[in-house]
């Protein structure tokens, strides 16, 4: 059996998860959760895995806790410190990293300075430190799976083949809800439109991300790292079906692609078993009425967000970070009526515009743009509020 | 260096084989060359890679291979013998078995009991001795590489997974030049019509085995041998634009498919290749001015012959060797305009079923079944054409 921790227990990639552990039970032990302060939940979690170690948020949601349930011999820890605890414990050999945000980004550093396989649920952390973790991969020989179900399509087109045998990776994007929406309309775009995502159930700001191809800008920084293919050679492919989740284009001309239906159950499932595959009560595509899949190449002028993330690759070190943090304060500033849809890409590039990128050769240094650029973009959606009005 | 024989020399698979060994001067050295009477040819390929053995069809082609060039001491041997002794040259790993129709059968079949690697191109191989095939294969520790483009696509998608992580193969047909031909007209269409395939080029035969969907069921036989799938999991879906080449859906409910231009040489230098992939200027996909991708189910009324073909694996035995044997005796009367093209299934099916399938314990059994099967379709068109007049 794997000793297994979670980073995010109680969200909807960490519940999918211990779902699959039911599933097959004679694979999985559970030794660590780590959750926020679902307290209700995570108590849930607690009386049926009874994990070594929990970790909550704070010293308050860890007495709440304590007062829910007797809790055995299972410690709790509690903040980044009791994240890191979850993340790095001798029994666990497998750590699910699906925190959202950037609190995921030090219990997951510390997870593959372990040595242990991370399979990675959360964006940031190779989106703001790519390169770190990818280093810290190889040198302490764990393996980084990609939970994303862009990047697990790619991982199974890829399967063990050597970067130097890839002509290139084509991640697939919905295109979103204003795949086909004029651009001039695009300035009155409201919260509740760019909600509405066509084929994906998700959380709100991954979303809005959907909607501005920033998500499919963040996944192209993903896969470069994940990958180790750089980013000339990563390209986007609109597909609005989303039935085809990547490709890779081989040297030899060849194609491969991952098909599959939209349910996060799939990659998550093929994280936790590879290099096997287990059997899933998960349909494959019903081809029996005829299906019929379309590709087109993004516009980039409908679409700036794109085109940003590739320019923060380009620029490297710390930008990524900035460009990340950049479109977090943006995108809540939009969800919350503040901004215009357009005033997105216009923050984060003027953001962008004004950081000369640093290098990383630490978590600190990402750690600190991040802080820099979420105050800079603060002030920058202020100025133009003010200007506004 | 690896030593490589080839059955069909002069082929156009064979061709391409030898183009791919010019491209990588290092990794193969020409052991054998098969061919029939194409003489000219030969030599040509005689003078340039100075083999240890050629083959020819008979003892006038080598008196005039002879009279060609000096053959040095590159060794001729003749007929069926001589294609053996190419087969199973003690310097040849890997043997392309691309020679067309029957007479591949025993070179092929001694080649794997030489424990060669064979690289097969020759479909009547598995359709009609697949299970003798395979287990030999299995015994002396040879492999098979499928060169056929839609085999070539799963052999990719499978990529060395085992059997039961395989919950169906899904075989691609473009659907032919009569996939939205109305079924009332069938019995009007003329071979000129049956000839003009809509995606491929490919020889007379093959062409036609397209428009009737054989093709397709003669692929299903071999997808069942080749990768060990049972045939109520080989299914096979219409694609027009013949771009995915074929898919597996897998037990967790993902789905690999393959996709690539349609040129044979991708497929030949795969398996060539394999397990490697290696550089070549095949162009991939070409997504920039957007594509458009189709499925659907096979419309089995319209095109009965892949009902035959998968009736015949069921059957099993000597079964899939008549209906092959029919089929080829059927599709040449049509080409000699003697039958309309929906007497070829009813052909099929009438010499079907007055077969009672025996077991296949040798190549001569199927030998047997295969002349029994021509002299059997023979006389069936004869009568068929008797009471037409």
């Amino acid at each position: 059996m794997k000793g297994l921790s979670i980073l995010g227990s109680t969200g909807s990639v960490g519940t999918n998860v211990l779902r699959i552990v039911d599933a097959f039970p004679d694979q999985f032990t559970v030794v660590g959760l780590a959750a926020g302060d679902n307290v209700e939940k995570l108590a849930q979690q607690v009386a049926r895995y009874r994990p070594r170690v929990v970790s909550v948020r704070s010293a308050e949601t860890r007495d709440a806790l304590e007062r829910c349930l007797d809790l055995g011999p299972t410690r709790v820890a509690v903040g980044q410190e009791g994240a890191v605890e979850v993340a790095t414990h001798p029994d666990a050999a497998l750590v699910v990293a699906s925190a959202v945000g950037a609190v995921g980004l030090v219990p997951t550093y510390r997870a593959l300075q372990a040595g242990k396989d991370v399979a990675l649920a959360n964006k940031e952390t190779l989106v703001m430190a790519g390169e770190l973790m990818v280093a810290q991969a190889r040198e302490r020989g764990g393996k980084l799976l990609p939970i994303d179900s862009e990047h697990c399509a790619l991982h199974q087109c890829l399967d063990g083949r050597r970067p130097d045998e890839v002509r290139r990776l084509v991640l697939t994007a919905s295109g979103g809800p204003f795949r086909t929406r004029a651009r001039e309309t695009f300035d009155r775009v409201t919260p509740a439109e760019a909600l509405a995502h066509p084929t994906w159930t998700m959380g709100r700001k991954i979303t809005i991300d959907s909607a501005t191809l920033m998500n499919k800008g963040l996944e192209v920084i993903e896969a470069r790292w994940l990958f180790g293919i750089r980013a000339e050679r990563v390209e986007v492919l609109i597909h609005p079906q989303s039935v085809v989740h990547s490709m890779v284009e081989f040297v030899d001309g060849t194609v491969l692609a991952q098909l599959g239906v939209t349910d996060m159950r799939l990659p998550i499932q093929y994280a936790l078993s590879y290099p096997e595959r287990w059997e899933a009560a998960i349909p494959g595509i019903d081809f029996s009425r005829g299906i019929r899949l379309d590709f087109d190449v993004p516009d980039h002028e409908r679409f700036p967000c794109l085109g940003l993330a590739y320019r923060a690759l380009q620029g490297g070190g710390t930008l990524p970070a900035v460009l990340n943090a950049a479109n977090e304060v943006a995108v809540a500033a939009f969800l919350d009526g503040r901004i215009g849809f357009t005033a997105i890409p216009d923050a984060i590039r003027e953001v962008m515009d004004d950081h000369p990128p640093r290098p990383v050769d630490t978590l600190d240094d990402v750690l600190a743009a991040d802080a820099w650029a979420r105050e800079r973009t603060q002030a920058a959606l202020k100025r133009r509020a003010m200007e506004t009005v």
